[in-house]
């Protein structure tokens, strides 16, 4: 009895792949698999991305994230990695997308500890272990077609909540890390602002699947951002944000 | 030099097998390892299974679940993943055991956020972190022999406390996610009455193994309950308790 | 077409190796993987350690941690498991270090659930999920050249601190679990002792990177501490400590 081994490597975004994978393998994934063994591994070394420090609490620091397309948006996931040591009393803002007179989608640690977000209107919220020291890979996604809205934070998933039905969206507005602009970027009030470390701030126009979004927490970077990809993320930097570059 | 490969991949609870792998590595695990490999893969693909959501609080909503065995028992892992939102000054039941007149097994999150269970009386309680939004696996475990109860919460085991050494929780009762029955299936409280997500609620006769309950946690299905199996379970629901398809 | 299999297995510190893995894979990590396929497995098994319970408050039980070496640092990794159910307004000494007349590494539990190290003087504070019932593997970072302090909480890193730039932690003195000695080896307080579970208690002189920390928390012992190595510590025990044997 023969073994033959077919193997495709896939090295952070580079694959290796043996000549006969494709031909082998694409028939096997559709037939049975008998004597014949495809590897198809991912390796993954270390990536070194940047980071932001906003190191107080300001009314003028923020950080513009230039997004690779629109945010005509009918289905998001959005992630990113973030410590804060903001306690107490204190709404903080993680992430501002408004168009002229909407906040379009907004991402709130609220005054109680609750994140939530906010499509042009009331938002949902959910009870969650509070931000702290330790960096949490935080994820929102969302979907029009049901509604489902859920985060994830640290690849553990929440209950699902149906919020904003039908709703789309809207493209021609800016993304700001760091402050809630209460009108097209102005009116900025410091004590909404983001103190602490976020990088890896990523965004898809649809929702990933659970298993991606924990390969996104362990560091596989399986799956770049189709609206925002940060390691190649265009940043327009405001005021005292310290950018350092970290192993991820 | 040549390298033998021998191999056994499971797949989701079927095996394929080479067919010298019975033989050369039954071989192999009593001698030593030296140019044979024997690979033994799991491979585990995502598995859909039915979760109780739970949505307001009520007196009359709750699921009674069929036991493969009678829960007469000297030991025992109970695990679930449940979400739940409630908060403040309330206990909430998360899984009732009841026979004629005794709470053989119940399992509480009480009214100050601690984790406990009852067997026939006084009860032993832990203290961790919050239930929330996001969702928690959850196993308890008991031996009777040592009196050894834990926790575990997300694969992480709890310190270990002696509880109840040497007793036997009775066959005979009815098991109920929901409510907490002060009689034989009766008299509901809704102020300790479930709302949230609960599923994937397994059940051994035996304490399992720490890296069993890690593999349980990533969802791999390396053992099915053989007290309760939720993916075979048979379920009577009572009430308001509506019945979903989640991708685990 | 042909693969070649060369294979390197590492089991619990004994590395079994095939001849060639040498020759061609020293070839291979500095040139390009074509059709070699170099494995590089590491097999785990469970290990059985020591665990220290400390199972109530007092004054006098303590156990002294014989070091490798000479505490002479400028740089550190310290990581323990533990777990411990004090809680409200009581500071907790996890790890006490002291020369004559210097507090040289002392970790602690702050009154309001934060963890800090001071390094002979005012110390740095992280706000982290509280100690609980579950075990927490903590680590604690520390580089003089560039003064960046970090904490680890099951695998997840805290934002950095900087704090005693240029600073050298003297050697001389004793090392303590359970008590903090207020003068050489005495003056203990109860309500600053530790109660509960601790063990596999390691320490490096240097900072270990982000990714090995995760395979200690998952129980892969990668890399033996050099200064103290839990599976060979020589251990002084004075007062009610027990010591018990758990499979990690």
């Amino acid at each position: 009895m023969s073994v033959f081994i077919y193997f495709k490597v896939h090295f952070n975004g580079f694959w290796l792949t043996s000549v006969l994978f494709q031909a082998v393998c694409s028939l096997l994934s559709s037939g049975s698999l008998l004597i014949h063994v495809c590897f198809q591994i991912r390796l993954f070394g270390s990536v070194t991305i940047k980071t932001l420090v906003f190191p107080s609490e300001t009314s003028d620091s923020y950080v513009e994230m230039v997004p690779l397309k629109p945010l005509q948006l009918k289905a998001f996931t959005l992630c990113m990695r973030l410590a804060t040591e903001l306690k107490g009393e204190r709404e903080v803002i993680l992430f501002a997308y408004r168009t002229g007179d909407y906040d379009e989608l907004n991402v709130w640690r609220e005054l109680d500890g609750r994140l939530s977000f906010y499509l042009s209107g009331d938002g949902v919220f959910f009870q969650v272990p509070e931000l702290g020291a330790l960096k949490t890979h935080l994820c929102v996604t969302w979907d029009s077609s049901s509604g489902a809205a859920t985060v994830f934070m640290d690849g553990r998933k929440s209950l699902t909540k149906i919020y904003k039905k039908g709703h789309t969206i809207r493209a021609g507005g800016k993304v700001l890390l760091g402050q809630d602009p209460d009108s097209y970027l102005g009116d900025y009030d410091a004590k909404q602002s983001f103190v602490g470390e976020v990088c890896d701030v990523n965004m898809w126009d649809s929702v990933l699947p659970d298993r991606t979004i924990k390969d996104l927490v362990s560091g596989k970077r399986v799956q770049r951002g189709n609206v925002f990809d940060w390691e190649t993320i265009q940043l327009k930097i405001s005021g005292t944000v310290e950018v350092i570059h970290r192993e991820l």
